[in-house]
C-alpha cells in the first residue's frame, strides 16, 4: 500500500483531527487495511498568515525541508491539513517531487456532492488564505462566488476564534465562529466552508443554518480516493 | 525544541488518540509551543499478540526499520502508543540509538499519583501483553499484584472488544469492556489499567466502579515531562 506523507503541525490539533478523520473515512476491518502514513508535525513552521500579510518570516524553507524529508521517508504523495499553507503548494510539490493533493480540490468535490446548486460560498478562513486568494485562484473554473466576512468580523470573530483554538480553547472559539457564520449567511452565502482546519475543532454543521463543508474531512476523503485509485 | 518520534499505526486510531492527548497535555498558547513530532504510522506492522503467542510473523524487522527511520528523521526519543509492542522495547531502543520512553513507566507514575494505595491492579490488555508479562516484568520493584481476566473473559470480552475497536466499531466494544472491567473488580482489582491503547477509545472512567488509568494519556503526560526535562 502507498504511503501518504502528512505535512502537519499547522496547527498540531488540526493535524491530529485530520489523522482521525482519515482513519474514520477508510473502510477497514482491521489495522492492516489502513493507509500507512508518515506525519511530519512541526508546529515551529513560521506562521503562514503573517508571512502572506508581509509581517513575518517565510515558512518556505521549513516547508521545503519537510516535503523532502517526507519523500525521503517513503511518502508517495503529500497532503497539508492547513489551508493557508497551500499558498506554497507548488513549492511543496516541487520539493517532494511527489503530487501534493490540494485541499481546495477536495472541498470542490464535496461541494459538488453536498451542495451542487450553491453558487455563493462563504469562507471561514485565516487572513492569509483570504489575502492569497487560495480558493478563488484554484477554483476559477468552478464559476463560484467566494464571500469573506467584512474586516471587523474577520479580525474580531474568525481570526480571534482560530487563535483561541490554537491556544486550546475551542469553547471560547465556538460563539465567535457562529457569529462569523451567521454574518456570512446574512451576506448571501448559501453554503459555508470551514476553510481553516482549526475551524472544525470548534464549529460543526449543527451550529450553522446553511450546509457547512469541513475542509479537513474533505481532504481525508480525497486521500482515501487517492489511495483507492493508486491501488488499482 | 526536541523532536519526539512516534512509532505508531498499532493501531492507527490509537496513534491518532495518543497524538490528540499529547497536544491536550501540553501547556501551550499557540502552535510554536507544541512539541515537534515525527509519526511513523504503518498499520502493516505484523500483529504483536499473534507473534508473541507463536502464531504469526515477527514484527521485529518492521519495528527496527521504523525506529531507524525515526532517528534518521531527527527524533531524539521514541514512543510507541501500543502496549504489546513493548515486548520489543529493547530492540527499538537499540535500533534507534535513542531512549524509548516506556509505557509501563508512564502508567506506574500515574498509579502513584492517582491510586497510591492500590496494590491489586486489573489489566485490560491484549493476550500478547499478558503472555509476555510486560507489566509485571517492568514493574517488578513496585510490589504490585497484576490481575488478568480468566481465559474465557479475556478471549470473549477484552480481546473481542479490542478487535471491534480495530474494525472501527467502538460502540460494540464498550459493553464487552465494561463486563471485563466488572469481572476484574470482582476478582479483587482495586484499580484498572487500560493497558491496550485501543481500550480508551471505547471505555472511560465513568464505565468503571474503581479508578481507571488510561495508558495512552499516561504516555502522553510522560512525554510532556520528558520534553520539559530535556529543555532544561
Amino acid at each position: 500500500m502507498r504511503t501518504l506523507g502528512i505535512l502537519g503541525g499547522m496547527g498540531p490539533a488540526a493535524t491530529a483531527d485530520f489523522y482521525r478523520k482519515l482513519i474514520a473515512a477508510t473502510p477497514a476491518r482491521g489495522d492492516a487495511e489502513h493507509l500507512p502514513v508518515l506525519i511530519y508535525g512541526v508546529p515551529q513552521i513560521p506562521d503562514r498568515s503573517r508571512a502572506i500579510e508581509g509581517g513575518g518570516a517565510s515558512p518556505a524553507p521549513a516547508l521545503r525541508r519537510a516535503a523532502r524529508a517526507l519523500a525521503v521517508g517513503g511518502a508517495q504523495a503529500i497532503v497539508m491539513p492547513c489551508n493557508t499553507a497551500h499558498h506554497w503548494h507548488a513549492l511543496v510539490e516541487q520539493s517532494a517531487r511527489r503530487p501534493c493533493l490540494h485541499i481546495v480540490d477536495a472541498v470542490l468535490a464535496q461541494l459538488a456532492r453536498c451542495a451542487p446548486r450553491a453558487r455563493r460560498i462563504g469562507l471561514l478562513a485565516t487572513a492569509g488564505t483570504l489575502a492569497a486568494d487560495i480558493y478563488p485562484a484554484r477554483a476559477a473554473a468552478a464559476g463560484l462566488q467566494w464571500l469573506a466576512p467584512v474586516p471587523e468580523v474577520q479580525r474580531g470573530a474568525t481570526a480571534a476564534a482560530i487563535a483561541a483554538v490554537k491556544a486550546g480553547d475551542a469553547a471560547a472559539a465556538r460563539p465567535l465562529l457562529r457569529a462569523a457564520a451567521e454574518h456570512l449567511v446574512e451576506c448571501g452565502a448559501e453554503t459555508l466552508v470551514a476553510a481553516c482546519t482549526e475551524v472544525p475543532l470548534a464549529l460543526d454543521a449543527t451550529d450553522c443554518t446553511v450546509p457547512l463543508i469541513d475542509s479537513t474531512a474533505a481532504l481525508a476523503e480525497h486521500c482515501v480516493a487517492w489511495a483507492r485509485r493508486s491501488a488499482c
